[in-house]
């Protein structure tokens, strides 16, 4: 049968196969009585109902701006929308937008962060380009990196984020093997990096840039500022971005979400960036699905217009600072008799990054994972996935997978699933050691 | 000034310059007087507040169903609603999925139809790798094969669509140069093309599955079916699709849209394919955004379930059908006395193709295209853009890129816009006849 003959699939198809995340909401169908620590979804009983509600009907309310909600909307996204973000960012950043030196044309909107990292991704890297990131590292931009089959290169860090020292010396490394022209990007989750649930310290937010600028030697070298969880911030100084820090606007680009401080069912993230990066997103954007629900920006826009945005957060701020500390309890009680274990405290984000004795590995295939999964009923996110390997470094040159760690989130359980779920895998680690 | 270095781009992000979509829009904002015949929008006074409130209310009546809507959803698309589709589908071909040979599973929901055919091209297409389009065809298609890098065929149409012996004779010739291993895909727009209005005859979607299986001798050749239009019909015959004739399932890759149908803003569209094929758009979009706005599919769910939606389409054919009417009259009245001018009459769709004599070209750079625009106060789309150039071929082997025809949409202005627009427009070509 000629119908039967194999469909050969473009190059870079194969390097996006078998991703972790697949994986992972995988053994979540095929087990429904697992209680999930590693489910990435936020806490389902604080979701704005009745705000997008009111949002809605707002907007309802007036058939000229229901229609244009329901008709196309730009590339870039809603302009009004976009004059909301430039006042949300003056809040955030506590400066004006001219002192950060950014205007409504540095913005586009985008289905989620994940799309503006993504469409970064796609603009600004050929395969074998080198983007840095933190050891470890979001596993699901470590997926959008290997997709584009960029060569990805990971940093130590220690519990101020990520180590200056370290990524200088990288880019020596790089430099003395004749690469550093190939070193596009400077990936950083600085606020409660998922997984760790670090901070990058403010002198580091300063130094970076430098540092990128310093090695910018044949090409920019970019920074790319990942601040998704900057909002759920429980305890512990807020930090301006390393954004707030890029005096001339030319060397970072910052993207956030509304999904994990309002409602990731609306998928509306965005990104600032120097105008011929914006150029770069929007054309691709064009041809890849010319601009993400308008429904879901002006609802959005009205929820920001009218400062329900707000009340919401500082509900939210509440109610995730009492998930973590009762994670934190359940760890204090169920692990710390436990030679060997310990964890970071994070001052803000969804995550508690555990790390055991360096003896028991954690990955999918590990003995502890099938326990915890198949015997205790309980699922995390090992830690190995959040790290990367560089094929063309040699094991001295770069900063080791680490196995032994596990993430945990407070963000979808509610008290009673994260005491249970604490004490489940304690079950699971005992047996281990 | 070391932050000033240069940014290196991507290799790919040279090939989505400068994309004639912007070009309009550009034109479109600089010109706010000029009444457009060009732009993409839907109709404005027919888009379904109503329905889309009662759908909205129905949803979040329920905290559990609007909870669902705010939260994440998965990258293939919210299952209900992939269930419905699955019924709609079975409704417009009137046959059961069995009979179709699709489940759920075939089935991806995507950011309008748009990201399926951005997803489809990055999942199959290396560069240089080829695509067969009809002469002429949507666009914006164009766009998204230029950005992959893609070589772009034109194949001959007439009355019912692209020649199926044209179509035999460029696979025979890419054949007698050693390119037919490098044929993945023959794009077709089956009904009330985006441009031309025409349709492909019934006989020939049962040939042109023949032909690409015939010819798939070293790989697969996928037949990409786009009926963005089909629900848009005003009379003529309805025919089913192309897909309801591949009887082994392992050809054609159908996608829809409910941006024309029902509402743009909402952004949802899907494709059908077979389930290696779901599986690559899968692994690719769960990097790229991890799943489409989860709220608009519920609403969109809910129109589909309570029917609503088809009282909806039903109204809309109406409307649509009455501003066809007055744009085929308006032709009449002021382009049928001008030598060698001709369009047809689309049975559907949202445009009206219009041939001007052949020395009249009607490019963005043409004097008739400047005088309708700044003198006329008009906006057409210059046909040339829907034809596409390769520059391996040479000139006799291809269909050529045609100069001389207008695409005119009746979708975004009311009746009074319409017959203005179509009478400046006749002033602007009579100055050249």
């Amino acid at each position: 049968m000629s119908d039967n003959k194999k469909i050969h699939f473009s190059t870079k198809r194969s390097w996006s196969h078998d991703l972790p995340i697949s994986f992972l909401m995988q053994q979540g169908v095929e087990n429904p009585d697992v209680l999930s620590l590693a489910a990435g979804l936020v806490d389902q009983n604080s979701l704005p109902v009745e705000i997008t509600k009111k949002s809605f009907e707002h907007l309802f309310s007036n058939q000229q701006s229901a229609k244009e909600a329901l008709q196309y909307g730009t590339t870039a996204g809603s302009l009004p929308l976009r004059s909301l973000l430039l006042s949300h960012l003056e809040t955030l950043e506590q400066k004006s937008a001219e002192e950060l030196g950014i205007t409504e044309d540095n913005i586009i909107v985008t289905t989620g962060s994940q799309q503006y990292l993504s469409l970064l991704g796609e603009v600004l890297l050929d395969p074998e380009d080198i983007c840095l990131v933190a050891a470890p590292t979001y596993f699901v931009f470590l997926g959008v990196l290997q997709g584009l089959g960029a060569r990805i290169i990971s940093v130590e860090t220690d519990e101020s984020g990520m180590r200056m020292d370290s990524l200088e010396a990288t880019l020596a490394m790089l430099e003395s093997q004749g690469q550093l022209n190939r070193v596009k990007l400077i990936y950083l989750v600085s606020d409660y990096e998922n997984p760790s649930g670090l901070s990058l310290s403010q002198d580091r937010r300063q130094q970076v840039i430098q540092i990128a600028q310093n090695w910018s030697k044949q090409q920019r070298i970019l920074i790319l500022e990942d601040l998704a969880y900057r909002e759920l911030c429980y305890d512990g100084p807020v930090v301006p971005s390393i954004k707030s820090f890029d005096s001339t606007g030319e060397t970072v680009i910052l993207t956030q979400t509304f999904s994990k401080s309002f409602s990731p069912g609306l998928r509306v993230g965005f990104g600032v960036a120097p105008v011929e990066v914006c150029a770069a997103i929007q054309d691709k954007k064009g041809n890849d699905d010319f601009g993400s629900t308008n429904m879901s920006q002006h609802i959005l826009a009205t929820a920001l217009h009218q400062n329900w945005y707000y009340d919401h957060v500082d509900n939210l701020r509440a109610v995730y600072r009492e998930k973590r500390d009762c994670m934190l309890q359940a760890a204090d009680r169920h692990f710390s008799k436990l030679p060997g274990v310990h964890w970071v405290h994070p001052n803000g984000g969804l995550y508690v990054w555990m790390t055991l004795p360096e003896t028991i590995e954690t990955g999918f295939s590990s003995p502890l994972f099938q326990t915890a999964i198949h015997e205790e009923k309980v699922m995390y996110v090992p830690g190995e996935l959040c790290y990367a390997i560089d094929q063309g470094l040699s094991g001295t040159e770069q900063s080791p997978v680490q196995k032994n760690h596990m993430r945990l989130t407070f963000g979808v359980q509610n008290l009673e699933g994260i005491q249970e779920g604490m004490k489940r895998l304690a079950n699971a680690v005992k047996s281990f050691i």
